[in-house]
């Protein structure tokens, strides 16, 4: 075990930011999508939760030159890659907490 | 996904709890066996994470009344079970951090 056994687990122990991969597990999302979709987190907080998940390199902003300008957030191969993370979490919590 | 998640989440995110919760998994330990397993942790840090962990009933703290008295530290059926969810986060990082 090591620091980025430690990042990692930072990242995932922070509010909201579970709860953001696991709908995006869904396929690729709009800002308004996702806030519908957690209701109950502030714009304020999902905004700053997504520019760290870019900076983590595990979310990518896309966007599309349409009109009006499309943006959408869709996981990296390495934020699909939390998928058994999160489910191993989810088992444990569901059995034991 | 349910606050339950976030509390499990929030656990393993904080410095040096899965770290002892790992070393643990080898089998129940004194402070002191634990202390020279992860000797950058202070004392402080590791009574106050064994009293969350204590808390949680994670840990299972068994005193011996033996001259000296023997106290150990152990996982209890609750913290064995997050070994796949360790190992989950683990091969994670290993592969994308």
């Amino acid at each position: 075990m090591c620091p980025r056994y430690e990042s990692a687990a930072e990242i995932l122990g922070k509010k909201w930011t579970s709860l953001i991969i696991y709908v995006l597990l869904g396929g690729p999302k709009r800002f308004k999508e996702i806030k519908e979709l957690i209701p109950d987190m502030s714009d304020k907080m999902l905004t700053d939760r997504m520019k760290e998940l870019e900076a983590q390199d595990i979310v990518k902003r896309n966007v599309y030159p349409e009109m009006p300008v499309r943006i959408e957030y869709e996981l990296t191969p390495k934020g699909k890659a939390l998928e058994p993370v999160i489910q191993s979490i989810q088992r444990w919590s569901d059995e034991w907490m």
